[in-house]
């Protein structure tokens, strides 16, 4: 394997401008960067190990929060292939901060880690470029693209909304809400742009759209406002996800309105809570563990230099609407 | 600050063995590792720095899984605590696992962490004796009690169920369910002892015990098991969380009975979800947010060596009975 000796020989450059280089400080010219770049990526050199006392390799995952139960069982799911490699996870939270998620980039690459995995992060295509040019393996979750060489673990957020989008047409229903997910987040304007195109594509459907959030909250206030102010001018609704839909739910209920007699309802997740609801929630299936458990098995993959590690990797997993009983034909 | 060489020529051994002794290893002699202890706690010795790669030290937090939001709610607000403090958090879990207890403890002793907190583990005294007497500090969230110098931190269990006997006993409800949580945990055994005690001092109180589990599906099971053998023989049910009341709650609709006309239900907790569900669930709510606060700021006194931090700390946090609609006066 090679090491920082090799890359410093090999590019002409000393061992003190290498580590400047590979600690991405600023005083290095963009040539000099550029040339030792080069020569780490030619070498595959990767930095030696991650934290002290533990010879175990070390995996970093950032995900937004913890509060609901999306990433804590992604979380747990990318830990459980983690463990069987003996690789350790270290995780850390963003809270939708842009700020702290370069800052949980920079301290997972301040500390060594041998490969990250990013879940529904954004604007982070500077701080990604380090551990990519350093060759620490990134792998991202419910993500769009990239333009630097890392692997993506996404789900059919279209294909998905657009099922869900012919689902409601088939039922009857030709005026639906969609309650938007919070439009930086990559999934949630691809759901909002299926809806958008489905009713484009089917004239006599028709798609009111209404800003929201990811959490319970936001769905109840989206559609307590908009119910005082246009009344009930649609029998369905599209909600980004469950949290969303079982706060829509509270509202309709509130101003009256029964689910699925007056309005019907679908989610997206299929949350732990959405079979037990009353009435049971019509919802997306996301695969969230097999989210974490293929991020996993991808990083450990790189980790452990596979051939097929060395090409840019996208894998979409597919979904499925699980009907219950918050839609009714009409 | 006193080092391993102050450890070793206050003790009379050599440093070689004060390492094996602080290192846990088996090749000591009982009196030897007790004297060589005692020093350690005289000099007040801490081991030094924790991870390589950066100077910021770094609390291990256990806590079982993050697949709800228990959990997850208090890692996030301990989180908020270290991080101003600039400390770092390395999550793990354990999921109710013993050996996996045992082996996350050993993780983070190997790695040096500089203190650690604890959420419901179990069968852990030996492992934690480890971190006290090597001056590393420990916190324990939802626990009873330990032999060793750790502060503790819960909530009143007791107390708090005693309330839900009593609200329910004072609505008419004569003959209650108590869906119980797993029983080598504290804070399941705490609640079903508060009923059982209330129920021995009001004769006219009678309480049925069923086992259940922490989670929706094991609500869910034990109602439906209950009903198909005895029918619907009491008036209201108390569950030992939300989860467990979310799933008890379908097992008695798909039975034909409604909440709260033919079941009172109260839970425990305030999940994120109880004030959505229909009928929105009365329930105790636990400060979760609070515990992981006080957690956080308990382990950065000691780490900063406060003067208050030297003595066993035990913080109970008060509760509230969250009225909904789930419990109706017979």
């Amino acid at each position: 394997m090679a090491t920082i000796r090799d890359v410093a020989r090999v590019s002409g450059y000393s061992i003190a401008t290498v580590s400047r280089v590979l600690n991405g400080y600023d005083n290095v010219s963009p040539e000099t960067r550029k040339k030792v770049l080069k020569v780490v990526k030619e070498l595959n050199y990767k930095r030696s190990d991650s934290m002290k006392g533990s010879s175990y390799k070390v995996v970093g995952v950032l995900v937004p929060d913890l509060f609901g139960y999306y990433y804590g069982i992604i979380a747990e799911s990318i830990k459980e292939v983690l463990i069987k490699s003996h690789i350790e996870m270290f995780l850390s939270t963003f809270r939708n901060s842009i700020e702290k998620e370069k800052e949980a980039l920079e301290e997972f690459f301040g500390r060594k880690v041998d490969g990250i995995i990013v879940c529904t992060t954004y604007d982070d295509e500077d701080s990604l470029e380090k551990f990519v040019t350093t060759g620490i393996p990134v792998v991202a979750l419910d993500r769009d693209q990239s333009e630097l060489k890392i692997d993506i673990i996404t789900i059919e957020n279209y294909n998905s909304t657009l099922k869900i989008a012919q689902y409601l047409y088939n039922m009857g229903h030709k005026r639906v809400v969609h309650v938007e997910g919070p439009l930086r987040i990559y999934s949630a304007r691809e759901r909002k742009k299926a809806f958008q195109d489905f009713a484009q594509k089917n004239k006599d459907f028709e798609v009111i759209f209404i800003p929201g959030g990811f959490d319970a909250q936001s769905g109840y206030t989206s559609i307590k406002q908009y119910l005082k102010k246009n009344g009930k001018d649609f029998t369905a609704a599209f909600f980004v996800n469950d949290w969303v839909a079982l706060g829509g739910l509270k509202a309709l209920r509130e101003a009256g309105y029964s689910c699925p007699e007056d309005v019907s309802v679908v989610g997206f997740d299929d949350a732990p809570f959405a079979k037990y609801l009353h009435p049971s929630l019509t919802t997306i299936c996301q695969p969230m563990y097999e989210m974490g458990l293929n991020a996993g098995k991808l990083i450990v993959e790189k980790l452990e230099g596979k051939k097929e590690s060395r090409v840019k990797r996208r894998i979409i997993l597919p979904t499925e609407i699980v009907v219950r009983d918050s839609v009714k034909k009409i």
